[in-house]
C-alpha cells in the first residue's frame, strides 16, 4: 500500500465517531477518502478545527464563488509548491469552473495565467499575501477594490490564502500524497 | 480610539454568546481583550475554528512545553515580520520561559539566537517550514531527531509553525495592532 | 480562435519547406501541431536551430533515458513556472515513463517529489543549474557522481536544463499557450 | 559572566586613554558600558573610526531629528536581523521619540509599520538602500523628495543606513549580545 | 596548459570538418580560438545548433544594432554571474560600442548603469526575462514599447536573453574560462 | 565634465586642509583624485572617519596580505553590484596580486572563481557576511579556521566586508562613477 503521510494514516473506521460521520459524507460524494483526512486524523482535535475552518471559508458562494475560492487555493499552493493541494484542489477547481485546463494553467504560472480582470485581481492579492505578506499595503488593497472586490471579498481572499499557507505546510510536514483519483477528475472537456 | 484592525473591531459584548464566554475567560486572565479576537470576531465561525486550532496546539505541556510552543511562534513570526504575533506571543514567551530577554533575542535573529541544542533544533526546523517548506527533506527531520525530538514533537513543531503561517497572514490582512499591555508584560527580571 | 503566442502564430502551410516537412513529421505522430512551432516559426532560422538543439539533446536513450530527459524538463520548467513546458513535456513524460502521476508530482514540488536515488540526483543537479548556476560547485557534481552519473550524463543534465532555461524564457516572451491535447495525454493508468 | 562577543571583550580600564575617556562619557550617561564598545575595543583604531563615524551621523538634529536617525537604525537593523542594534537602538528610539511602542512596531515589520508620511518615506528609502541598493533609482529618490526630504536629509538617510549595514555585520561577526539594560529602557508610557 | 572546461577541450584540428571551417573563420578574425568552441566541441551536434542560434540572433544590425545585442548579453550575464560571457562579450561590446568603459559599467550594475532611454528600456526588459520571466507582463512590454521598441526588437531582446540564459548555464556547467585575450580587447580609449 | 556623484563633487582645492593634505598623498601616488573622495568631501567629518576606517583595515600586511584584503572588497562588491568599488578596487587588486585577470574573474562570479583553498575560504566567509550575515554560524567560522585562518584574520575578513557593505551603499547613494584611469590600471600581463 502506498504512503499517505510520512507519519502514517488512520483508517476511516478508526476515526472518532463525529469525524467518521463527517468525513464519510465527503468520501461518499467523492468516491474515496481524501488522504488529507487520513493523515490529519492522527490528531482528532486538529482535524476537527481544520474541517471547521475549511467549511467556514470554502463552502459558500456568497461574495466569492466556490470556483473563485478554489482558484485562490490552486494559485497560492503553486507559489508554495504544495503537490497535494495543487492536485486535489486543482481537481475541484476544474469541476467548479467547468474548465479542464484552468488548474494546470494557474498552477503552471499563477503570476501570468490569463484570467479575467476580477480573477486576476483576486489571484494577484492572494499571491502577495502568500509570498510576502509583510509588505502588503493599502496599494495592494486598492488594486483589489478597483477590480470591484468588497471588503468581505478581500477578507475571503486573504483568509483562504492564510488557511492554505497552513495547509500547504501541513502537507509538506506529512509529505502528503494525493489520491490517484484527484489526478484525473474533471479533465473531460465540457 | 486606536485602530485594532483595518476591517474594524467587534466589542466583546457583541460577540455571539459562546465566543463571548470563551474570550471572557482569556480576557479575565490577561486583564484585557487581546485585539486578535476583536478583529477576527467579524467572522464568528472563523474565530471559533481559530480558537479550537489554537487550543489544540498551544495549551499543552505534553512533549513540547508551553514555553517551547511560544518559542516557535516568536521565531517564525519574526521570519514573517508579523508585529502582532511577535509582540503578543513575545509577552507570553517571556512569562512562560521566565526570561525577560528571550523574546527580543529570538525575534531579533531567530537563525542565530543562542539557545540550548534542543531549542535550537526546534527553531531550525520551524524556520525551514515557515520559509521554504517545499524543500523540507528527511535531512531536516534527521536533525530534529538527532536532538531528541519524537515524531509527536516534530508534528507539533510543524503544526504550530503552520498555524502561525496562517495567523501571521491574517494579522497582515487586518493590519492588526497589538494591545499596549503586551509590550511590557513579563519584562521584569526574575 | 485561441491565442497561440502574443506575437501571433504561423500556419504550418506557411512554414519554409524544410521546416514544414520537419514539423509535419512531429505533427503526424502527435496528431496536432504543437504551438511552440507555430509561435517560433515567426523566425525560421531560430526555429531551425531550436529543433536541432532539441533533437541533439532529447532524442536519445544513450546514457540518460528519454524519460529521464523529460523528467529534467518538467522539474526545471516548474522551478521556472513555465506553463507551456510543464504541460507539453509533462504529457511526454507521462507517456515515456508510463506513469500517469509523475508529471504532476514533479511539477508540484520538484525539490521533494519522491524519486529513486538516481532520478533524485538528476533532478537535484538540474535544479541547482536552473535556479542558481553561479553557485554550482564540485560538491554538487560529486553528489551526482555518487549516484552513478557519468560525465556524459552530467553534461546531459546540465545541457538539457540550459536548453529549457532558454525555452522557458521564449515561452514567457511569447505568452505561449499549450495545445488542448497536451493536458490529457498519457493520463490513463497502465 | 555572560558573553559579550565571540572574540572576547575588553574592560573599560584597559582601553587606550582617549577611548577610555570618550566611552566613559557615554557610560556615565547610560549607566553602563554598551557592549559594542567592549567588543570593538579589541581594535582601537577601528573603534576610534567607528565612534567618529557614528557621531558625525547620529549626534545631530539638523535636518533629520535624532529620533528620525534612530528610526532608520531600527528599521534597517530589523531588515538585517541584527539583535544588538535592534535592542540597543530600539531603547534609544523609545527615549528619543518618547514612544514606548515605536521600536517594537518598527522592528516587527518595518515595511508596514504605521508612520506619518515623512517617516514612512524615510523608512522606505532606507529599506531599499539596506536590502537592494544596486536597484536604487531616481524613482526612489523622487518618492523621498515628494515627502519633502532635502538632498541633505536624503544623504543622511542613505549614510545612516550604510553605517548600520556595517554595524549590523560587525555585530553578527562578533555575535554581540545586548546589555540587559537596553531591553527595558524607555518602556514606561509617557 | 590552463583549464578550458572542467570536461576537457577539443583542439580545432580535431573538430569535424564543417565546424573546423566555421570556427576557423571566427578564430582568424579574433586571432585565437574562443574557449567556448573548444569546450562545446565535445558535442558537435550541440555546437552546430549553438552556432546557428547565435548567428541568427547576434549577427544582424536590423532593428537592434550589434552593440545593443552585446549590451543585452553583458547585462544578463552579469545578473547570472557568468564570468566567461561577461569577459568575452564585454570585449565585443567595447569594440562594437566603441566605448572602453561600457562593459565594466553594465556588468558592475546592470540595474542602474547610466544608459540612454532606449538602452535602459532594452536592459530593463532583458533583466526581467533573465531573472523572473514568469512575472513578465504586458506592463513590462508597455515600458519597452514606450521607449520605441518594435515587436521585432522586443522579440530580439527576449530571444537574446533566452539564448544567454542557456549559454551562461553551459559555461557554469563547464566551469569555462575566458581566453586571456578577451580581458584586454577594446580597452584603449577612442 | 562628467558626473562624479549625483550630489555633486568637491574640488581638492576646496577640501579642509587636513583632508586636502591626506588625499593629495593618495592622488600623487595614483596620478589622479579618486572620485570617492570628491563625492564624500561634501561631508568632511564623514570623509575623515571613512579614511580612518579604511586605513585601519586596508593598509596592513599583518595576517591578511594587502592583496587578500582587496580580494575581499572585489568579491563582496560584486555580490552587492557596486560598480565603483569593483572597478576601483579591481584595479588595486590587479596590481597587488600581480595578476591582470583576477579582478574580472572574481567580480564575474565570486562564488565559483578558482582560488587557492585559503583564498576560497576567505571569499566564502566574506560572501556569507555580505549577503546573509544573520545566518552566520560557528559552522561558517569552522570552515575558515579549517583553512588556517586565525581569529584576527577572521575579524579582518568580517570587518573589511562590513566596511564595504557601507562603502557600496554610499556609492549607490551617490551614483558614484569610477575615474577613467581605474578601468585600465594593472591590465598589462607580468
Amino acid at each position: 500500500m502506498e504512503q499517505v503521510s510520512r507519519f502514517g494514516a488512520v483508517e476511516l473506521a478508526d476515526f472518532p465517531p463525529d469525524l467518521r460521520e463527517r468525513v464519510s459524507v465527503i468520501a461518499e460524494r467523492a468516491g474515496f477518502v481524501p488522504n488529507v483526512f487520513r493523515g490529519l486524523a492522527r490528531r482528532p482535535a486538529e482535524l476537527r478545527a481544520f474541517l471547521d475552518y475549511h467549511d467556514a471559508l470554502m463552502d459558500s458562494d456568497e461574495g466569492l464563488s466556490r470556483a473563485e475560492r478554489e482558484l485562490i487555493v490552486v494559485a497560492t499552493s503553486s507559489a508554495n509548491h504544495c503537490t497535494y493541494c495543487i492536485v486535489a484542489h486543482g481537481a475541484i477547481l476544474r469541476i467548479r469552473a467547468r474548465d479542464p485546463e484552468i488548474a494546470d494553467r494557474v498552477a503552471g504560472n499563477p503570476w501570468a495565467a490569463e484570467l479575467n480582470p476580477r480573477h486576476r485581481a483576486i489571484v494577484d492579492l492572494a499571491l502577495v499575501i502568500a509570498t510576502r505578506s509583510a509588505e502588503l499595503t493599502e496599494h495592494d488593497l486598492a488594486g483589489a477594490r478597483a477590480a470591484g472586490l468588497s471588503d468581505d471579498e478581500i477578507w475571503d481572499v486573504g483568509a483562504i490564502t492564510a488557511l492554505f499557507a497552513m495547509s500547504n505546510r501541513l502537507a509538506h510536514l506529512m509529505d502528503l500524497r494525493p489520491n490517484a483519483e484527484f489526478f484525473t477528475m474533471g479533465r473531460a472537456p465540457r
